[in-house]
């Protein structure tokens, strides 16, 4: 714990690895491979109704034919066929019940004698023990044959077969109920570091305790690979205690071990000394990103993985090692991950030397499919909980263009991607309300939201690569909303304003306001520090026309080159002290109870591409605008007009408005 | 039961259903979805660590910010930037450890007044309580500021979500330990037939016995849907007791109830008509094929689908009506099959108006993806687990053309479509064993063999619908195996011959040859019955010469047009006592411990295409031909000699024979 080395001296941190032997990506699959693909989990005998999914250690053969008698195939009349020669409708040939016909549903065994089925409705009866036939029969017609399915002794399922829901039925048909498999390979999962507190602890976290929750991530993924984890209790970062897991892991009947590090470096140093000391390290250091401190090692034969700190490198991590050789100890390589070719919207740049994984937004705007990249760092869990799709940038490349065709790996199932609106531009918090209720009405929309400012979204409709923005772009000169500026950046690109809402705007302030701030006025005070929002959003041209409009000099406020993305996060700065005030929406104030001093009112519109507009996700948005059921949450969040919601305010044909409300 | 029946005289027989009310599988689909779209399962409050592939209920909003409190984002040290400003090679600047500058590793929270990060690698120690800086750092460098992950109320997951294992991180991260999610759906499932066992006792069934295993199947199914299947004990085709089971399967606490037929229209007219007592029936009889005879139903709210006995009918009836009935339950709809574009190889008849449903071989041969029809009845589970792929034929086609381009629905991973091998022609015993040792060189290669006789084959491969053929064919003019035929069948067409063994043809009889049979000339006796196989396969060539040879007539030989397509289907045709005598190879006569009077050695040789012949699939069926543990193992089934296994006995270039062995 830091609080316990406040004083350390400097001399006394641990060695440093600096990744000497650092290998490229390819390589440290290639040595794990060489090192691991023999390996296999042991065999088990399991029930065959069990066993869905489960893959054979070796070949199944029938233990008996199916059909095991010769059987009826149709309800009628079983008979032997060479006594129906002769029958026509003019020479009709009339049967004994019970002696040369017998009545058989399908599936019945036939008599001794019988060869052949006539269907009931071939049939006439005469008596009750008589029936008279119009046509011959052939022998075996309307037979189910002996061995007609399985024939026994035959190969039923081969070695290395994954177990589906019909090959169950055939192994019971077959009269085979247990089946050898290999094993599930079993994961051992421990979890280090002295500030991680245990995931069931998640909802009563103290300063500086950070909740393990790679762990149950690692579960996850090893479970969606066939596997079993088995997660330990958290360990705190000292090299006995380390050891002492790691030996009782590996000396467990898990067939993989996996080390979560602290975050650190520090801390992966020593599960790197410890695997060293107990076996041999492979590799420390892989030149991918996220996942470059992923350290291989195997211990009494025992592979086992120093997996990074960071959920995203966790994640990679596991991806690139773990998850092929789960695959490789059942004898099969993994499954190929589902991919898709999609065009860059935005120029991605990337170290040379370097495997990189970019989280993607991914829809299909106007017929092409875009990706758009989330740029965000590996210690950003929802960078990946939010991202669609995921780029892989070769380590050869510094780079990729903006329009560059590229292959990327889907996080969804494929045929959602039709299903997905993108929305890029300023933030509201009423979106998230907007992305609930879409999967409300189908729960295959998904509506992925990028927030880089109101003139961030229009750039982006202008780039084909949103299907709608939202903005509040004050115009300083008339006082009016987003016209003058779709006007400025949407040439030769039609859109639709729609109003989502009228909002309030104003300055967030502690709870109880500590520092007694009024008004913009007081920003300028030595003991007030602001926190800004970012250039290009609708909040900050606002701000700065407020300062511009009192003549006040932004060099005079203290933290106005500190700049958020959200409302949301500027909220978080009041919350946690780094801020006294920053200019926000109503709605921001009241979610985390801060303080709220207003300043105005602005419309915000959805900037709607025409293409979009007739799209269903699309017209599905715009009634969920226009619900009563949304007015009235959106009212009940607090400081939100929406008698206009939904109301067109303008069409623009990419030159001139061809309607224009409002002002 | 059928021999309580026999007597039963004919105008017992129930009412026959003739599906009056007979639907198209869309219309059915339709009122399907009309009458159970809006029924959800109840929602649950379930730990997310065991959420995994559940679908949320409502909305999850974070409870906390992630982080919680400022962290390092790096190993260094903890300062004020201000105190760093000016700070230069030139002008370093120290800062006292533990007043200015506090140790910090990753993830640890910031000390009061620090606002920034130096990286461990850009600080000197100068002694243990003083450190040299020679470059400034700005306020939040390397600093995780509260809420950059998650801020606390934003929206974490909407409804309809379902959980990935990065989610269970980003859940626990912001403190929230349970989530409320649609509950699995429960699918009760019973089954029903008086000569149904249950399929614990399918290692000892008797005569007129049939293993209950499509409720095995069904129950796979639901789970692979996310369902919670119930599977009852068998019960009879009694009306009283089906009645009794379907109220309790009602009354329990199962979402769905599924009954499944005995095979027998008899039998669903009872189930129909306790629906129809109970409840009501939607539909009765769909056109569609497998499948016609499902029943959909409501009762008391509940949905009861009378589902068909033929396992191929009884899985196309679920796909079609219960799977997305699962999913609808979850308020989604059912993910999207995977298809692929194909050419179809063979013509495929089918009725006009019924929609139907044929498996599918599928591989690529010559850069084509070819379909090519499994022809066998719904009874036969094994056309299921054989097959590649499911072809729809719609209801308003008659059939779909030789060469046609079709699309079809994988029943295998996609990745895996270019490791399977098609073989296509005469039927040999070693091919199973091929088939397994390919699954064990890697597990991805897969062989589909279709048994359609050696002629078949090479057809086969002059149509570019496989990649080899296994052939035996006699020339009756010059003693030699294959070659005049390669001749005569494939100009155009390069190919190669492997001898894949000699081996030994015969009369198969019964185990103690009860009826005396000593050779070909005592199947003319009056009291043999003899099995055939069929037209163009080596056997029945080698056969008919044998006759011709001695002068035997074939009229006189009893079951002469009776013909069966494989060995192991004669060999059973003697084992079950349809037939006293049949011809084929030894080793089909020692996996059914027959009776084996030899009448010759043929060679059995695979016909590769050239074009196939360097793919490393074909290279490992070569390297399979040519090993030992094959050969021994061959060797052991006995009738064979592998001496020259795995030579080439000839190359055809499609018009002359570029090399050619033996004779």
């Amino acid at each position: 714990m830091v609080f316990g080395r406040e004083n350390r001296p400097p001399m006394e941190k641990p060695k440093r690895n600096i990744y000497l032997k650092m290998k490229t990506l390819q390589q440290a699959r290639e040595i794990w491979k060489d090192r691991t693909g023999t390996l296999r989990t042991a065999e088990e005998q399991v029930q065959a109704v069990s066993g869905l999914g489960r893959v054979t250690s070796g070949p199944i053969t029938s233990l008996r034919s199916v059909p095991h008698y010769h059987g009826a195939a149709m309800d009628g009349y079983a008979v032997h066929a060479a006594d129906t020669y002769g029958a026509s409708d003019t020479t009709p040939i009339r049967l004994r019940v019970g002696q040369s016909a017998h009545p058989v549903d399908t599936g019945d065994p036939l008599p001794d004698g019988a060869d052949a089925v006539i269907m009931i409705e071939h049939v006439e009866s005469v008596s009750h023990s008589e029936i008279e036939i119009r046509s011959a029969t052939f022998p075996w017609q309307h037979v189910r044959k002996v061995g007609e399915d399985i024939v026994a002794g035959e190969l039923l399922l081969p070695q290395q077969h994954v177990l589906r829901p019909a090959d169950v039925g055939s192994l019971l048909a077959a009269g085979i109920l247990t089946v050898r498999f290999f094993a599930r390979p079993q994961v051992f999962i421990q979890p280090t570091g002295s500030e991680i507190i245990p995931a069931d602890r998640a909802a009563d976290t103290k300063h500086g305790e950070i909740v393990e929750f790679n762990g149950a991530i690692l579960a996850g993924m090893v479970v969606e690979c066939g596997g079993v984890p088995v997660l330990g209790g958290v360990v705190a970062d000292e090299y006995d205690s380390l050891k002492e897991v790691l030996r009782e892991g590996v000396e467990s009947s898990a067939d993989v071990v996996l080390i979560i590090a602290g975050s650190s470096a520090g801390s992966q140093d020593y599960t790197a000394a410890i695997i060293e000391e107990l076996g041999e390290v492979l590799v420390h250091g892989v030149a991918m990103m996220p996942g470059k401190p992923v350290i291989l090692g195997m211990v009494k034969g025992k592979p086992v993985v120093g997996i990074p700190g960071y959920p995203v490198s966790a994640v990679m991590a596991f991806e690139q090692f773990v998850r092929p050789l789960l695959y490789s100890l059942l004898g099969s390589p993994a499954p190929a991950f589902p991919t898709v070719s999609a065009i860059l919207g935005r120029k991605l740049p990337s170290k040379l030397g370097l495997e990189e994984f970019a989280r993607m937004i991914l829809g299909r705007v106007d017929d092409r499919l875009v990706a758009m990249p989330i740029q965000r760092g590996a210690g950003i869990i929802t960078s990946l909980t939010r991202a669609d799709a995921i780029l892989q940038i070769p380590q050869e490349l510094e780079g990729i263009d903006e329009g560059a065709e590229v292959e990327v790996r889907l996080l969804r199932p494929g045929d959602q991607l039709d299903y997905t609106l993108i929305m890029i531009g300023s933030h509201d918090n009423t979106i998230d309300l907007i992305a609930n209720e879409l999967k409300g009405r189908d729960s295959r929309i998904n509506l992925s939201s990028s927030n880089v400012g109101s003139l961030g979204g229009l750039m982006a409709l202008r780039r084909r690569q949103a299907h709608f923005a939202g903005s509040h772009l004050l115009d300083t000169q008339t006082g009016e909303y987003n016209f003058s500026y779709v006007e400025r950046y949407l040439k030769g690109t039609p859109v639709r304003l729609v109003q989502l809402a009228m909002r309030e705007q104003g300055l967030l302030v502690g709870k109880a306001n500590p520092k007694a701030i009024g008004g913009i006025e007081d920003l300028l005070r030595p003991d007030v520090v602001f926190v800004n929002r970012q250039g290009g959003s609708g909040t900050r041209v606002l701000f700065d026309y407020c300062l511009q409009q009192r003549g006040f000099p932004e060099g005079q406020i203290n933290g106005y080159d500190e700049e958020e993305f959200t409302h949301m996060s500027v909220a978080v700065n009041i919350l946690s002290g780094r801020a006294d005030a920053g200019m926000a929406i109503y709605s921001s104030a009241k979610a985390l109870d801060l303080g709220f001093i207003p300043i105005g009112r602005e419309r915000y519109d959805l900037v709607i591409s025409e293409s979009a507009l007739s799209d269903f996700k699309m017209q599905t948005v715009l009634d969920i605008i226009a619900s009563d059921s949304f007015r009235r949450i959106v009212t009940s969040m607090g400081g939100y007009d929406v008698s206009n919601s939904g109301r067109i305010m303008g069409i623009w044909d990419g030159e001139k408005w061809v309607e224009r409300f409002g002002g």
